[in-house]
């Protein structure tokens, strides 16, 4: 096979590299004139990359440990240090990962202070463009790593071995890789952000009366700090995974026989989602041109139309070229729609501007409790139209193309990955130069611009927390057919038979698998509960200790609160982040792979169901309460009920809720990568099946 | 073949019919001497019996709607009339449930006042007495009216047709009967008692600040009410469905071949399920004999032990006689300790003697945010250690009986079901009489022995709703095997295989059938909310109207309150009772029976997860606020918050989270009557499976 036109790829990458040197020169250009705005800035950055650092030196254990293991028992057949060469995709994976996370933390914590000097100095069209800026740059070195991985490896990896099933093996764990690093990334992001989010809160804005973002707020830093690690770092290295995961999948898929519903050539089976993805992040740039100028809420979403758009007309070109045919472009458009129609729905039951928040707004208004109902029915409301759309998709993708149409699927959902990413990051960076014009006293129509980036940015993020469970939806999916398929070139025995719902094991290992999101949710969200414990209990004693915070005689502080959330996450996040890692090789080895399948399948749907579940009914409640704000009611008992419902949100939407995406797409990787130990037990009828 | 053993099962009808009057009689004899008792006592039965028979009505509807469609399209291939023959049975079915309702309901109510009357005249063991007899007579009906019908059924058809097979088609029905039944008093009822409860609490005790069940509260008649219609004839129909359907479905995969791990002769594997259910209702009644005296909790516990102890003996035995083996015995075993095991479960996480209420409490001091997340996360929690040993039970039963061993685990989990009834409905009679106490002006004294066997039920209630999802688990899987073994007998085609997890339109199936719980769950959470909005509207409205009521010059409006809830009750149960039906029918209908058993596997898992989570957190929620209480916190802060989430936990606990035990049983039971159906189309494909 020649691979010449992955050269193609990486000269989109290339391109991609160019124009991020540009955005990030576009940005340092503009000047930090406050003297305020510089310090706190500093502070913020300060605290997000240390937070980088002590977490990747965690993970740098984890991953040198899973790497000695995988090269010493994960030898493909007879070739030769294969399994050191998985290791190495493995490495390879989780360093760019990382790697992503650094550049697009950086990007972002430069321009949130940067964004709040230009709402004042240019008004709303200059901090949407260093703001977007920033969010573009982290969208787009997500896609560029993953695309510059996955195609150097395939390059290098064929040239040794030339046997493309043999690379195929070798690359997925380029996937675990990054499914490592997802998760913990978005668990420990999760937990840190909100941490810092209910203490700052609870303690400044409930007890001592001062508002958000107030410098006199001891955990006011960390909190900006949680807003770069969890929707920055956290979102970013879950699309990675799931950017990287579903080209693996479909090129697993292509490799193996059959599994395309279409006449086709292997090659251009293999090459087709890498180019689509390659065209997406040229058309994530040409998108991102559009983004500029007054009103934030429409330029986003005609970026994100005209990102759309353009990779549609690439997409069509290459299907056509490839395959003179127009069904693998139609599978791209389908998965393009699921993206959008999630995202809309999401819009629809967690904006007040429409009826479910209405509902909850009248439901505040006898009291917490009926709030937090409200809240919980919504949310569990709206898990029904996205599974629709999901399992609709599901079916046409497959009857148009067969297994290998439902990866491509997912491809198509992430082919614009960077804009979609950048328009999430964009939030949060809005979100922090609304902190740092509060901290650093700009004038309130300053103010008033960040404001705005930060409603949309508010709505964009509901929509992206969508995004990313829908994708990890078909993502997992994808991964699961690869799982079943593997199994049979891996070990030669086609198990599918095997995996029917009238195996009394592998209804088990369903129930288990169901069991786990809601057993990996409790842990997340005490851990949430635990770490703002902490939280609460260091700025009480800081007020207590340092009577003249409140009067500006004394500096809070900061570093102390940024320590412990930081510690705190980074506690936490490591047995939740073990369970998803052991969870399925236990299951292998008790249950055997009628059992692991029933688990992983099972994990997907009640995973699906609890993340959209958790992640919109959060977003639902958090829309409830700044609708009653926006009616002028703070303060008042409505409003108090509302604040109930938005902290017990809090967890919800950004740490158990969306870390349920990792947990779902890295058992399932984890899988995969494993079949030839679980293959190694009873024939892979595991320990249990020796009865 | 002979059927005579059957007239055993009937003779232990008989001797418990004859148990029954004697029980009954003992009530009676306890004369209620106070007239305020009398009176109101007359209110609640009354109410009941109203909203009781207004609900039969409506189902009338249904009832006779769904037996016309059964006698014209369900003919058994050639057997003539054998479509009439299974509308027949279908309407045994649900008429003796209706009739255990109303039975069962009949005692309750008139229990509940000479409860109260024996506190007074006889002390404690009087008391338990009482209200243990009333509990004793519901439980008894259930099981002995399931047996009677089932019993019956297979000997008057049998004699009719001479083919068990045809037999085991047409008695299905009779299953059917009893799950729409059981769907709809669970639905209503509690929706019925949580409006009534929420709307009697918010206005009386929150705004108007007396306390529960005083009479000068308009609702509290219908909050008595409710707790009958919820707690006793809601659970009754709930097991009754249980009861019949596990013995159908054990009944069903005897009859077809190879389903047993042990070699057997087809009559004894009938007879089998039955005969241990009529041992299991002569053990109930010595059971019941030794829940008497001083010590409440205990004594009902040794009656439980004891009624287990002989129903394993005389399962024993019977194991012994047919088969000449341990086997069958061994799984009634399993089943046993799966019932003992969930119940001790469900009371670790939710009783205030152990660690995750401590842990409530703790959080409830932070707020009512942290009140509700704290118990959301237990709820989650709570749902591992379940899941695990019913994963376990299903994997040793079917390893050492097959596939029957797993219907038979589900029948040997509901032997004494008699006695399970009885302990719950005992809770709700004793919640009655205290009540009563309170409204007649009785004694301190009294009220202290009624509130001592309140506090007993609310235990033996939270036990009883994690045994009832418990086993609404097993059987509804019993069944699913039931639906896929029964594909094959009824079209001929072998469709295990095909009912594969590489399957795409099952998973879509599956992610379908998932979301069905949270959307049904959504939906009877907000019809509480609606419905409890009517009530706390009508409360309002007579506080104000009538100024009197507060200082006991005029008298509330007891009969609108009743009413409303009534209406509301059966005016919400319409829709998510219709979706319970016609869900599968519609998925079997587009998607083919591998859509629709996938609906069915993704729905009992979910239905089972989210039943433990809501039932678990609510009864979680209950229990911290009480254990705040007895601590002397009432009306502190951290009291306060511990209502938010008590009141959260009420639908929960008694409306969403148990219905899904009837949904679940009731779409897989739908599923097995209409396979004849599904196949007609495309052979089984469906719809969809033309493309």
């Amino acid at each position: 096979m020649n691979f010449w036109p992955l050269f193609i790829v990486l000269g989109a990458v290339l391109v991609t590299a160019g124009f991020i040197a540009f955005l990030i020169s576009r940005i340092r250009k503009q000047p930090v004139e406050e003297a305020k705005i510089r310090e706190v800035q500093g502070f913020i950055r300060v605290g997000a990359m240390a937070f980088l650092k002590r977490e990747y030196k965690i993970l740098a254990v984890i991953v040198v440990a899973v790497a000695i293991l995988i090269g010493i028992f994960l030898n493909v057949q007879d070739y030769f240090l294969s399994g050191l060469a998985t290791a190495v995709s493995f490495l390879v994976g989780a360093i760019l990962s990382a790697l992503a996370g650094f550049i697009g933390m950086r990007a972002a914590t430069d321009g949130n202070g940067r964004t709040a000097q230009a709402a004042k100095n240019k008004g709303m069209g200059g901090a949407l463009g260093i703001a977007f800026a920033g969010g573009t740059i982290m969208g787009l070195v997500v896609a560029a790593l993953g695309l510059l991985g996955l195609s150097t490896l395939i390059l290098v990896f064929y040239s040794i071995y030339g046997n493309i099933s043999v690379v195929v093996t070798i690359v997925t764990g380029f996937g675990l890789g990054a499914g490592i690093i997802g998760l913990f990334a978005r668990v420990g992001g999760g937990i840190y952000t909100k941490a810092a989010d209910v203490g700052a809160d609870l303690v400044g804005k409930v007890e001592k009366g001062i508002p958000e973002d107030d410098p006199r707020n001891p955990a006011t830093i960390a909190d900006n700090v949680g807003d770069n690690v969890g929707d920055v770092a956290g979102m970013g290295a879950d699309l990675f995974e799931s950017l990287v995961v579903s080209i693996i999948a479909t090129i697993s898929l292509a490799v193996i026989g059959g599994m395309a519903g279409f006449s086709y050539n292997i090659l251009h089976l293999i090459l087709f989602p890498l180019l689509v993805c390659a065209g997406g992040l040229i058309a994530s740039i040409v998108g991102s041109f559009f983004v500029r100028g007054d009103k934030p809420a429409l330029k986003l979403r005609v970026g994100q139309y005209v990102a759309t758009g353009v990779s549609a007309l690439i997409t069509l070109g290459i299907s056509l070229i490839l395959f003179s045919n127009l069904i693998p472009f139609v599978v791209v458009i389908i998965g393009n729609i699921v993206g959008l129609a999630v995202g809309q729905i999401t819009e629809y039951y967690t904006s007040s501007s429409y009826r479910h928040i209405k509902y909850m707004k009248k439901m505040s208004s006898t009291g917490s409790a009926t709030n937090v109902l409200s809240g919980l029915s919504t949310g569990m409301l709206s898990t029904a139209l996205p599974i629709l759309v999901l399992a609709t998709a599901i079916v046409t993708s497959y009857l148009i193309a067969g297994m290998y149409g439902i990866a491509l699927a997912a491809v198509g959902m992430l082919s614009t990955v960077g804009l979609t990413i950048a328009v999430d990051a964009f939030g949060a960076i809005s979100d922090n130069a609304g902190g740092l014009a509060e901290m650093g006293g700009l004038d309130k129509s300053v103010r008033k611009i960040t404001d705005e980036l930060d409603a949309v940015g508010n709505t964009t993020a509901a929509i992206g927390k969508g995004f990313a469970i829908g994708s990890a939806a078909l993502t997992s999916l994808a991964l699961f057919i690869t799982f079943i398929a593997s199994f049979y070139t891996i070990t030669g025995t086609d198990i599918t038979e095997m995996l029917n719902l009238a195996n009394p094991i592998l209804i088990a290992g369903l129930l288990i698998g169901g069991m786990l999101p809601f057993l990996f949710s409790s842990m997340t969200i005490k851990s949430v509960s635990k770490a703002a414990g902490d939280m609460i209990k260091e700025v009480r004693r800081q007020f207590k200790e340092k009577p003249g915070i409140m009067d500006g005689t004394e500096s809070p502080d900061y570093a102390k609160c940024v320590d412990i959330s930081t510690k705190a996450a980074l506690r936490e996040m490591i047995v939740p982040g073990l369970l998803a890692i052991f969870a399925p090789i236990a299951a292998g080895l008790l249950m055997g792979y009628v059992g692991l399948a029933g688990l992983l399948a099972g994990a997907l749907v009640s995973g699906i169901l609890m993340g959209l579940f958790q992640s919109n009914a959060g977003g639902a409640w958090d829309n409830t309460k700044k609708s009653i704000e926006a009616d002028g009611e703070k303060g008042s008992e409505i409003h108090a009920a509302a604040v109930t419902g938005d902290t017990v949100g809090d967890p919800f939407k950004d740490t158990s809720g969306p870390s349920l995406n990792t947990l779902i797409k890295l058992m399932t990787i984890v899988s995969v990568i494993f079949i030839p130990i679980f293959a190694l037990i009873e024939n892979g009828r595991g320990i249990l099946g020796m009865f």
